[in-house]
């Protein structure tokens, strides 16, 4: 493992951090690790039978938090605790790691988060006990990574995928491929001991289609990638259209609730309303804007300078127009420009008679509806799914991320050189080809964390939550 | 105690629920109470060594849940987890609990909830643990209630009070009374043994000290309301006024952060905003209303309905008017029918000059301020302080609630005709003032939960969170 320096964290020092969600709750807990847990939670822990650092690894025991010894001692108890004890390296971080279990809310974790920080800890940073468990080698950084995406995740599928990934299954992938041209690295090396000309023309073949292999597990890999971004992201899904045509019912109808406001009155919508929804397994991010017009009121008009903004980067756009109106040159302008895979013409009150028809945008997906009644809702949802291109099937494997699918990219384009090289004559190819090999390993060394530096460190660890 | 029956839940089934907050964390805690409890866990837990059922109490282990074995074995995991292991009676609830520790996030605990239910468990009703704990003798009812008082805390002397009282120091101040009632009770019975007039006047004498301590000590409870009134529910402090005279203004200068949107247009604010703020340990619910004013606007006229309505509730009105113009009829109208007690006259914008004065309002607090440059904001916030009584010195006891002042009222007055009763010369007084005492006893015995039936406890839980 080719460890660089870690720049930002101190990696010895004891942190804690509240491990739970805030909010009124049973429970919350406080996670501490490092050289000092235990002492630490000597200082402040009271219970029955030993103190903490005398206690068996993997039991627990029910007791109080107080200030800390050097504190008065008869202060008051902080809270009613079970405290959780573990012994490195048989922990999470395979440090010493004590967990307080107390009430939860938002005053009392906080209150023995204090008296911990008081006790001699330090606030841990995002994600910074998972960086613990990479850097003790007790998980990869494919592992490190699922963590989050199985908190992150919007949906059973999602979860699913996170699971496999933190058991290991993308990490044996991409250490087998790995392996795999480490040997054809070394094979070329070996070639380095002939002569040109003296080359086994059958040693080059295997060569070859053992790169050709390599090459093709990682363009599986980078196939997966679509599916995962759907997982991970989901899709933002913006519905737009003239004041009054209905997108607030239309959000509504599709979240089966009440969440917008709706009256009669234009421009009832003036923030950005944004909710999630799950459909087929895939989240979705439900955007509804402001109506389109031009208004006087500055306030309305941020609105709706920021309701374009969601329609231009928008997965899928649901353009809702009153279906028993003629469509106005402005609605016509507005949606002929969207892209035809990503949009969906909503006409809606189409109780009310009917004016425009699909022959009206015939290079679109149209949906018929009366949204008011529920007419037309369930074919819009089929017509959302369709257009992101779900499938109903559950992933059977872990899918990669952004960030590995950019490094197997470059990781692929090495290797493309490679196979360029090897299938011309040139001279001392073989030198060159085993140095992009080298620098294609390097790479992809990253995916797993066999290759580290702190940036790539911080950038992973940076999208993590406090406490994990 | 004189249990009677609970109609609405079954004590006897396994529930389990989700004991964490939602929301994007390291660790969610999934919790299972009841006879089935370890078999449960047998059926979804796969870790190293033996299995749930057989492992020690107060121990846990690092493994996996997967779906019940009834159905697919080869089914993918749900998510790795830490299992806990209680038996009873050293629980919770005093039945056998296991607990899973998994990944936090809205996703994964709701999976591992679905698991457990599906191997037989039952969803708990809010507070349902909490019931049992109190059904079991584990806790009392005033323990009880002070584990929701303690996750509701909004500030740290909540916390602290919350603690004592979880720790019992409101049971012992409601047992000693109870206790000594009894004896009151015990020896004006005895009394009836004897003849009219054998009656030993020296008895009678102390009966009645007896009952004057008795009382002495309910009456000082009852005065811990107003303190412990404070610190759950906090003070609600309305922010009014007509438009554009600085009510955001104004809640961005208390809070220290920019959470209303201040524009110079009248009428930005259409929704009732509320923020929370702790001031001197006593949280304070602080809403900023729509301007006052005749509004054309449907949407407006509703906000402005809703402000009215929430200045007649407030404990703390703070009007507010810009200090630099003239006050209108229709301001000094709002203002003059306040409760001088509860309100605050805020004169804003007197750095653009001063047409209104203190003599305006000669009845009321009024504080002169600049609030766009944070002029005067201390002196508003010291304003409030005072109008809502807080002292900084913490309580040093546990303080009763609304539940337990209804209870002591009701005693308290039964008591009081006893006194009366017992001052009068009345023919066979003791006999109907010793079935007045037994049935003050018996409402108290409701603060405690020694004398419960199933309507008290269906009250006292449902305001509880599900997972406690």
């Amino acid at each position: 493992m080719a460890a660089l320096f870690c720049r930002t964290v101190n990696t010895t020092d004891t942190i804690a951090a509240i491990t739970t969600a805030p909010g009124e709750a049973g429970i919350a807990v406080i996670r501490v690790s490092g050289k000092e847990a235990l002492a630490i939670a000597d200082a402040v822990f009271r219970g029955s039978g030993e103190a903490p650092s005398a206690r068996s690894a993997n039991t627990f025991v029910h007791g109080y938090v107080h200030p800390p010894k050097q504190s008065e001692s008869d202060a008051a108890d902080i809270d009613e605790v079970i405290l959780l004890t573990y012994r490195a390296p048989h922990s999470y971080t395979r440090e010493d790691v004590v967990e307080f279990q107390g009430h939860g809310g938002a005053t009392s974790a906080r209150r023995i988060l204090r008296t911990l920080l008081d006790a001699g800890a330090r606030l841990a940073e995002p994600g910074e006990f998972t960086r613990r468990a990479f850097l003790s080698g007790r998980i990869d950084l494919l592992q490190a990574e699922a963590v989050m995406d199985l908190i992150r995740a919007r949906s059973d599928r999602a979860a699913v995928a996170a699971v496999e990934q933190l058991e290991g299954s993308l990490s044996r992938s991409f250490t087998d491929v790995y392996d795999r041209l480490i040997a054809v690295a070394a094979d070329l090396e070996a070639t380095l001991d002939f002569g040109e000309d003296e080359l086994p023309a059958a040693t080059m073949a295997t060569l070859r289609n053992q790169l050709d292999a390599v090459k093709a597990d990682l363009e599986e890999l980078v196939a997966t990638w679509d599916e995962g971004h759907l997982l991970r992201e989901g899709a933002t899904v913006v519905i737009s259209g003239r004041p009054n045509v209905g997108k607030s019912t239309l959000l509504n109808a599709l979240l089966g609730a009440d969440r917008a406001i709706v009256t009669h009155q234009p421009g009832t919508t003036r923030d950005v309303l944004e909710e999630q929804l799950v459909l087929d397994g895939i989240p979705l991010r439900l955007i509804d804007t402001a109506g389109l017009r031009n208004a006087d009121c500055d306030i309305e008009q941020e609105g709706i300078r920021r309701a374009h903004s969601q329609i231009t980067s928008a997965d899928i756009n649901l353009c809702v127009i009153d279906g028993s109106e003629t469509i106005s040159d402005s609605e016509r302008k507005h949606i002929s420009v969207r892209d035809a895979e990503g949009c969906i013409v909503v006409m809606n009150k189409c109780d009310l008679g009917r004016r425009a028809t699909d022959a009206d945008f015939p290079e679109l997906t149209t949906i018929t509806c009366s949204l008011r009644d529920g007419v037309g809702v369930e074919e819009l949802r089929q017509a959302i799914s369709d257009k992101i291109g779900v499938t109903q099937s559950a992933p059977s494997h872990a899918t990669i991320s952004e960030r590995h699918r950019l490094i197997v990219q470059c990781a692929l384009n090495e290797l493309n050189d490679v196979s360029r090289l090897l299938a011309s004559d040139q001279d001392e190819f073989a030198v060159v080809a085993a140095g992009m090999i080298r620098t294609a390993l390097e790479q992809l060394g990253e995916v797993t964390g066999r290759t580290y530096h702190a940036e790539l460190l911080d950038n992973v660890f940076d999208r993590f939550c406090v406490g994990k």
